[in-house]
């Protein structure tokens, strides 16, 4: 008889929300199932280490297998075309096949950033999953990135009944001025390329002023910064815009 | 010579997100922090445990003082009279000075549900401590109720470039309806109470089929249902309505 191996994780796939960067903001759930995992996937960009892999550094098991998730990436399809998304559809099919196939018998740690639910790749991988109805699913929250940089700048994000609006850099101007007059605080995400936009943005809503850049939030290079001291030539994509909320409170005249 | 205490613990506030409900979903930092305290603070309705309370039950180590700080009640006042304000911010600023004064020597634990920046009542502690200037201040993020209950759900909250709003049910109907029309993806917090009315907004923007209500999400009690087959009749304080976003996916038809 086959004596049972040491790690006997229960067979599917677990996506783990690894929160905004600090290894120590990992949940309880989400640490354990890390240093434990045997086989270990996460997307990253070609030639980039992942900010996932990166966020779990010296964390996993030696021996563990990784399966790095690398994007399509092409200079001759425009992002916003038909035939680059058919390519980004047909990358995430292939995963999702592969995936499956090892999850059949082992347990496959996904690792993403933030929340997985909120704006996350793995999304685009679980509905797949779900659909074949084979694989057993599990997935882990995690503390969203803009819950680590409004920590960052060291003020609370909404009081009293504030409305928050979370939104991407990626929107056409317009929307975004519409959507930022629609809310007291806000959260720019995918900044990067589009911060002079969501700057452009933020001045017609009058609240430039009041908004800050945090660049990498809680990890070792994290920068904050009012968004008025700062130039738009040099911001990574992983970095949030926000406005925090001034809403009603017992201190405050009302 | 004295020997130093086992739990030499720097003296000061540390403000620590709970998470959701579920323990296992507390950070690393949290569960340490929790375990090893000797002063835990927390805010509770008069009579009731305490939902910060009960998240960590079966946590704190053996001797471990407690702080219940009570919300003041009356029957007399309405809620938003200024009297009543008068009333909340006076009950801030004595446990300020209470909190204030026992930090000087030793470390104080405040609970907190969900992540302390979010809508919490930390914050007005927060503001107060800060001013003082006096006392080492700390807050460790935590994941947000709302971020449970959209994994309750089983369904991503925002794909592509959806719009997330976040409000309370608090608001007057007209504003509910004013801001659910400016966003793809939403959810109500302070629900209770104020359910039939978040009902009438979403009626009113066509979205009351697709919103869901997740009661104590990622608790023992624990309840998810489309609001739809959710009566007005019972809903406590601690639940939130969502709508999930249904934005742009490499899978779908642009
Ligand atoms: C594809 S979205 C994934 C979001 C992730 N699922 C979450 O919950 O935060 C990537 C965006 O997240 C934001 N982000 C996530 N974590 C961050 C951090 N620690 N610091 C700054 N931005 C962060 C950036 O705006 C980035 O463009
Ligand atoms: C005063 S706010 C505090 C929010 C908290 N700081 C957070 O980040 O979730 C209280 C509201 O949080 C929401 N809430 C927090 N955790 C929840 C959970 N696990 N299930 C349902 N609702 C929750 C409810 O809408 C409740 O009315």
């Amino acid at each position: 008889m086959q004596s049972k191996p040491e790690h006997a994780a229960t067979a599917g796939i677990v996506c783990v929300g690894l929160g905004p960067g600090d290894p120590d903001l990992m949940s309880v759930k989400a640490d354990r199932l890390v240093r434990q995992a045997r086989h270990v996937a996460f997307f990253r960009k070609k030639g980039r280490p992942g900010k996932a892999r990166q966020a779990v550094q010296g964390m996993l098991a030696e021996g563990a297998a990784e399966y790095a998730m690398e994007y399509p990436v092409t200079t001759e399809l425009p992002v916003e075309s038909e035939a680059y998304v058919e390519l980004l559809s047909r990358f995430y099919d292939d995963w999702c096949l592969r995936l499956a196939e090892l999850a059949r018998h082992e347990q496959v740690i996904v690792l993403c950033e933030g929340d997985p639910f909120l704006y996350g790749s793995f999304m685009h991988l679980y509905t797949r999953l779900r659909e074949r109805g084979d694989v057993r699913l599990e997935v882990v929250p995690g503390i969203p990135g803009m819950v680590g940089c409004w920590h960052a700048t060291g003020l609370p994000i909404t009081w009293g009944d504030d409305v928050l609006s979370v939104m991407t850099g990626t929107l056409p101007e317009d929307e975004l001025v519409r959507r930022m007059q629609a809310a007291e605080a806000l959260v720019v995400m995918k900044v990067g390329r589009n911060l002079p936009r969501i700057r452009r943005a933020l001045q017609r809503c009058g609240r430039a002023d009041a908004a800050w850049l945090v660049q990498n939030g809680t990890t070792a290079a994290q920068q904050v910064a009012r968004l008025s001291e700062v130039g738009d030539e040099v911001c990574p994509y992983f970095a949030i815009v926000l406005v925090h909320g001034q809403g009603r409170r017992p201190e405050a005249a009302w």
